[in-house]
């Protein structure tokens, strides 16, 4: 479909400064428009890029007063980031499927494959599988024996979901993910080797869930390991066998979650972040990234940061004595002397 | 095949309390039990669940008098941790396998297929590899040239194995992990650019070698990257070229372990550690999680904490200490003060 | 082709001492060597093994004078470790592609197929897609729709490329990375849930670079997630969206970069290193494993430790006493005792 810059100020509900007729491919950073793109200008700092910018198109506050000529169209909005969010949906297409499913895929006739599916070449839907309507699964994605994945949901290529897991409603998945591999369970012997606990749990997904490239989401010893609706995880995370993570929770990337730990919902989990296993964090915690979280978080609300982690104002304060800590004991040193001195 | 609370009392030694004829299809958590399934009560702390619970049936300690009525047929053990384990084996199926391979499998014409060998969709097994007798290849995996493995291991969907490298019998690889890929090797050239070093060694596994999904174990540069028999290690875990892990070793989420270093047998290391290259790490040390050890631990069975990581006691300690650093930077400046008043 | 100690001895502007007809197979590090291999003595505190050693051939310097009987014919050069890249480059054969594409593989009527390149079973080549002549694309290998390839790279299987990345010129992508998953991009509702923010940009590798196993690079959201020429990446590195990383430089395995990051060219990143999202990390900066940086590092090539990460010397030196808080907070008790019992 063409699109062009009438019909996004329309979308947006912008007023438009020059031709309102040119076509528009999709939207660049503004440093970096070429024609046929719309950029936007959010932050006033960014404004001599406004003057340079190749870019076709350009979304602008109403507010704004250019001092210098400017090449591109403008459309001028009410709230220059809403109006970016609506655009860049207007031209995703992360969801559209072919609504075929490949002559190369291996699809196990028990399994049973809603309206409207996708299923990409080499993937494998395996006996007594199911797929939701609207769904679409990529390239070389295994969906394990007893799997269920909702409907409108999309699993990147690579992807794989072991048996029985459970997948909801709008999911995302990226590629290479690992969904229901066996939890880490071993136990000792007393010849120092040890013995493999099975992990027949499964893991259950909630709806609106995304999940990053390369996580590994283990299944639960018995019962499920469970991601709350709306939860979002970023790349390369562990979540261990038996956690819960609550609704609306966001985790940054290369973080772990240990065993049976269960983390209340709306809490934001940063970068690197290693939490212990068999406690209860509380809703709406904040961890800041490379934390290391070793007992319960039970207070809602609380910030925290360090390893083992406190709350986050004590580990600012202590942190920033301790870049001082040579001088202070060189300062500890000295009072040492005097009072000695005076003492003889 | 159809399974009883009677079959299951006579496989852990119980006694039957209620109807031993209630068919069970497999455990559950005593908090999530619905009927056809079995739970257990190992712990008083969780007594109020046994009379709540949904179970058929309910393995508790023989000793255990409930103060209520309970639904649920039991099944009086001696030790209930022991049953639980026997139970779990007795449903698992991790280790069932199809006994064909898959006709849209590719498999070269010169690698050696052993008797009962299960392989799936879309895997490759390369010229010149080799598959041991009853191992599970599931679909999607890739086995390079040369590339041996033994008996009755498992390779779960999407596993990569480069060429050359070998893996033991009794081995479990969850899907994603890769096994041989290149170290990390390049040589700084004059004008800051860098040179591959060609990686041309392998990776050896012994038996009973567990693998997480996404783990990356790199081939040596020359000679073996070796993991000895027993050792276990979790999700998303880099061990770089020519490591070697001990036998029995179990490595946590999320480690890392830097070229050339070995560990040595039964060491415990924690999720998130990180471990420089070119040094030895004695037996039986315990590494807590989130450490960075920069230096070799000589003497076996010590337990160590921090990054760098010192001896546990003293990081835990010191961080003790650390926490108040701001209130003991006040009485140092107090003190001070005093001093200097006195002095004037 | 047969290969000779008298042909590597003229590769390596050898002089031989000993048999120069042996056959060599390849390379072996020399407490492993077996006949038919070559191992080499670059240093003198392993010369023990040069004795010892079951190779058929030993690189040595040319003022090696040794005490005691050696069996394996000696190669003698100016340098041994420049002598040793050369060999380990005559063994490599990481670049040795079929040239055909697999019947089992899917390619696109679109796609651009250049002369010479290699593709393996069951990989997918989508619609628009273009591949480099003599690039080699292993098996089980995903091209998105119209994702460019350049010429003599090498993707190994499992790697997962998504629709309109661009990966330059003599690269190597190691199994499983993903290129160009969707950026960790979510603006919250009022309702305390979130929405995603499409990603709709794409990742563009230079020339000359090394993605290693399992690694991550996201899609920018708009624009480009850049990875500039000759930078070399270990295995499981997160790159998050709009970030930049500069030539030639190296980051060790499980790093992470967080959002519209700009690293210069030459930098050292070590393993685990954490970098918060929109600051700038001047050329030449050393980073120490596990260190987190949260703010703009300006000066070039500075060495940094610490999370949050200081200038390398100053954590090294506040750590030092760290380790000795217990003991520094009884002298300051002591003191503080001390001053006391003077005052009254």
């Amino acid at each position: 479909m063409r699109v062009t810059v009438a019909m996004i100020a329309q979308l947006v509900q912008g007023d438009i400064e020059g031709d309102p007729q040119v076509e528009i491919q999709g939207p660049a950073p503004i440093e970096a428009g070429t024609p046929g793109t719309i950029s936007f200008l959010a932050d006033v700092k960014y404004e001599a890029f406004a003057y340079q910018t190749g870019s076709s198109a350009l979304l602008v506050d109403r507010t704004f007063s250019p001092q210098q000529p400017i090449k591109a169209t403008l459309i001028r909005v009410d709230n220059v980031r809403m109006a970016v969010a609506a655009l860049l949906k207007q031209f995703d297409q992360s969801k559209t499927g072919t609504g075929t499913i490949s002559k190369q895929a291996f699809v196990d006739p028990s399994a049973v494959i809603g309206a409207n599916v996708s299923i990409g070449h080499f993937s494998v839907i395996d006996n007594g599988a199911e797929i939701g309507e609207g769904t679409i699964i990529h390239d070389q994605v295994t969906i394990g024996p007893g799997a269920r994945i909702g409907k409108n949901s999309v699993l990147f290529p690579g992807v794989r979901v072991y048996k029985n897991c459970q997948i909801g409603d709008d999911c995302m998945i990226h590629s290479n993910a690992v969904i229901g591999s066996d939890g880490f369970g071993f136990a000792p012997k007393a010849d120092g080797s040890y013995d493999k606990v099975p992990q027949l749990g499964n893991v259950i997904l909630g709806n609106h869930v995304e999940i990053g490239a390369n996580c590994v989401i283990d299944r639960a010893t018995m019962g499920s390991t469970v991601i709350e609706d709306g939860a979002k995880l970023d790349n390369l995370i562990q979540i261990a066998h038996n956690v819960r993570i609550g609704a609306h929770t966001v985790i940054a990337a290369q973080a772990g979650i240990a065993g049976s730990t269960h983390i209340g919902s709306h809490c934001q989990i940063g970068g690197q972040v290693g939490i212990v296993g068999h406690i209860q964090i509380a809703e709406g915690t904040k961890i800041q990234a490379q934390s290391g979280v070793a007992g319960a978080i039970v207070e809602k609300d609380q910030a925290v940061y360090g390893s083992p982690a406190i709350p986050y104002g004590n580990y600012v304060r202590s942190y920033a004595v301790f870049k001082n800590l040579p001088e202070m004991e060189k300062r500890l040193r000295k009072l040492e002397k005097e009072v000695k001195e005076k003492r003889s």
